[in-house]
């Protein structure tokens, strides 16, 4: 039977009902026609009715008694009030204001404030390719939560490229997790009680200040500078306030761009070494790197740094996975702890999709093409912004995002303020400052600040705060 | 060009390339022949050659540098210590013992204690043609993070079930997380602080008392009758220690099968409110009633009742998806929380998927087939367990655990380890005991207690073991 015909016929039964629903000849409690006798109402088979009806049960508008056929909804469902419920809110411009308002504004809306890439930049047709090859899985795969600690091809993989960065881990000193920031997060709770101290740089990513204000601890933050953190002022710290732990990006720091040179990297190790300090070295933007950079995890050899990442920027953000490498002790703790909070780890079908990918021949060439659209945008936006008076911090290595200041100390809040009403989404200094020192600040994603749009609005933006 | 001999041709280059490395020809360090050059020593394309090597680099056995070529790895993985790596380590039988040997141990082993149904029991074909539909779904469903609430649709789809109960909810009173313990995980980190005291019933499902062990607070068992919890203790609880949440499934009860009856339910509301405690209902388990029983949430209307699930049981737990429904004052802060934690909502590719097989004719049928199916098993492993002298302390009107007694008060612990070591994994009852008195018991998935050879090995352990 033509696979439309009989989508067709199920449409029609449905809209019948809908309609009868609607004139009120079918009122609310009242059982429908029996299947065998709409079917012959209809004209159609009795496996079209049933489809129908089903489908209308799960809609909500009429409802399955088991054993006894169905009704017509007593509970008709409340009205959706989907611009109150889903816009976001207005708040105050904090951490979360840039989350939501990236996450949850619709796709009119224009985000060069967004913290990922295009969807048409992604590896999309090695994606689908997996997908169509998932449809054929064993039942296990699309049944069973899996291992605790994920799936071992993806360890594998994971192993061959921290390989060739110089660290050399086992199988049972990597896990995969549900997300990069689930990884985080299972960190925290695993080394870190309510009060203790952890140093963040200053400027970080504005998520990494929402999550640790999660866990009650002590935020404080290290100046950054164009090769990583203020050493005198990192040292200083260390003795006044012993840290537990520092969570920082080595290679294309967000929001800078900025990457750690060797020198600075080898005196943070030695000076956390010192203090029983443990470093979280979140290596998400990686696979952007021109050529890899040094790497704390690499030094140290998982030792006292743990390396998390995941596949959100390069592959996909929406079947998502992310990882810890460390010590296998800890690994111990965490996986247990990922069973409590989450019972298995990352979705099977999630970690077999990216595996295919990342096992694929094509995923790096997209990397190596994507890194040269990148640079291309790159040099794009800083003249259009150089147009507007936005100057770049400095000229990242990789990347999508570019660290500027605002012309004529402007207030980057207020301008992202007026900017969200004119339908731009950005995210100002502050938001990534735990000392709110980046007041004039503002990331931009270069990929997204390509339409012609924003540079109008911007300027118009611009001279209106002035 | 037919894809099995391109296949054939990219094995060829692999194989002729990992020979050269194992016979030395190529040593660590060396460049590999270039492309063009290798791709006519073969008489294949360029194109196979290309493909080839970004296997072999994904492998990590050869690596690209970028820009130059490839080069054979100088740093070879560490040998694969599988079976120390992957197998569930001997550790105390305490609630990780269950998940750890249900999670890990491999397909050979037979698992009458793992909370989930046989892949071959699920609706997998329902889910593998809602796949082969996504490899055509659009760009931002594969690439984007998707909204902080989690999928409309799947959203509008869980209200509609809820109405059927008599919960009216709007769509602002409802999110989508990335497991159903992920929501209760959530909700703990919304409602409690270190020192706070929760009550679970005793027994309950092993992964509470983990979970709530990860939020340090003091856990209080309320004993757990045939009729749900024992009203006389719950209310003497309330007075002693006041808790401040109190963590229960109405239906079908984990590990016991019970189901609340109304009085209990109205009386237990009431006690709640006079006390100001949170109620958490998990109802992971109701697609699985016969006919839907009374619901805390629905008597209450979402006041002071928070109601989680999932879709892990009946649609795949290798798809997770998990939702909270409560006041949306709350679910404002859970959101917020989520966003900190996990950076958005579920898999926008998960929740689509999901959302395809409820919407479909077939779930619906797929269930009422599934309840018959699981009351064959129920009946069967009655019997079979009696021949045993094992005894259900209760007949459970649906799901699949059957909670039973050992004979001669059998140290189910002891009975457990026995049976590990015969492949048998089983959940003895102490791990579902705060209070540590289910020592006879044990819980048996009946889904997963068919196997024959299950009946012959318990008998020999309970033989050895008396």
């Amino acid at each position: 039977m033509p696979r439309s015909d009989a989508g067709t016929r199920t449409t029609d039964v449905m809209l019948a009902i809908r309609n009868k629903i609607a004139s009120r000849s079918l009122a609310p409690g009242d059982r429908l026609p029996s299947i065998r006798s709409f079917a012959a109402t209809m004209g159609v088979s009795p496996t079209t009715v049933v489809e129908a009806y089903d489908r209308l049960a799960a809609e909500g508008l009429i409802r399955a008694l088991r054993g006894s056929g169905f009704y017509v909804s007593t509970t008709a469902l409340p009205p959706l009030k989907l611009a109150e419920a889903e816009s976001p809110r207005a708040r105050a411009v904090d951490p979360f204001w840039v989350s939501r308002q990236s996450l949850d504004s619709d796709d009119a809306v224009l985000k060069p404030g967004c913290g990922w890439l295009p969807s048409d930049w992604m590896p999309n047709d090695a994606l689908r390719q997996a997908i169509r090859r998932l449809a054929r899985a064993d039942d296990n795969l699309l049944a069973y939560y899996g291992s605790t600690r994920g799936s071992l091809p993806l360890r594998r993989l994971l192993l061959a490229r921290f390989a060739e960065e110089g660290i050399q881990a086992t199988p049972d000193e990597v896990m995969l997790t549900s997300t990069g920031t689930q990884s985080l997060d299972l960190i925290c709770r695993f080394l870190l009680r309510p009060g203790d101290t952890v140093m963040i740089d200053d400027p970080c990513y504005f998520n990494f200040q929402a999550l640790l204000k999660a866990h009650q601890v002590k935020i404080i933050g290290v100046p950054y500078t164009p090769t990583g953190p203020d050493l005198t002022a990192f040292e200083a710290l260390l003795n006044a306030e012993r840290p537990r732990v520092y969570l920082t990006n080595s290679a294309l720091h967000n929001p800078t761009g900025a990457t750690l040179p060797p020198q600075t990297a080898h005196r943070l190790l030695n000076a956390a070494a010192q203090h029983e300090m443990i470093i979280i070295e979140d290596d998400i933007f990686a696979d952007f790197e021109p050529e890899p950079s040094v790497r704390l995890a690499a030094l140290d050899g998982l030792n006292r740094v743990i390396r998390i990442g995941s596949f959100s920027k390069t592959l996909s953000a929406s079947i998502r996975c992310g990882y810890i490498a460390a010590q296998r002790d800890w690994i111990d703790g965490l996986v247990d702890l990922q069973v409590a909070t989450n019972f298995g780890g990352p979705s099977p079908v999630a970690t077999e999709l990216i595996t295919q990918v990342l096992a694929g021949g094509s995923y790096r060439k997209h990397m190596e093409e994507l890194r040269r659209k990148l640079a291309r945008a790159r040099r794009e936006v800083v003249d259009r912004l150089h147009r507007l008076g936005i100057e770049p911090w400095l000229l990242p290595r990789g990347g999508f995002y570019l660290w500027c200041r605002l012309p004529d100390r402007l207030d980057a809040t207020h301008v992202a303020q007026a900017a969200l009403a004119e339908g731009i989404v950005l995210a100002p200094g502050n938001v990534f400052s735990v000392s709110q020192g980046a007041s004039d600040f503002m990331r931009f994603n270069v990929a997204h600040t390509l339409d012609p749009r924003i540079e109008r609005t911007l300027a118009e933006v611009l001279r209106k705060a002035r």
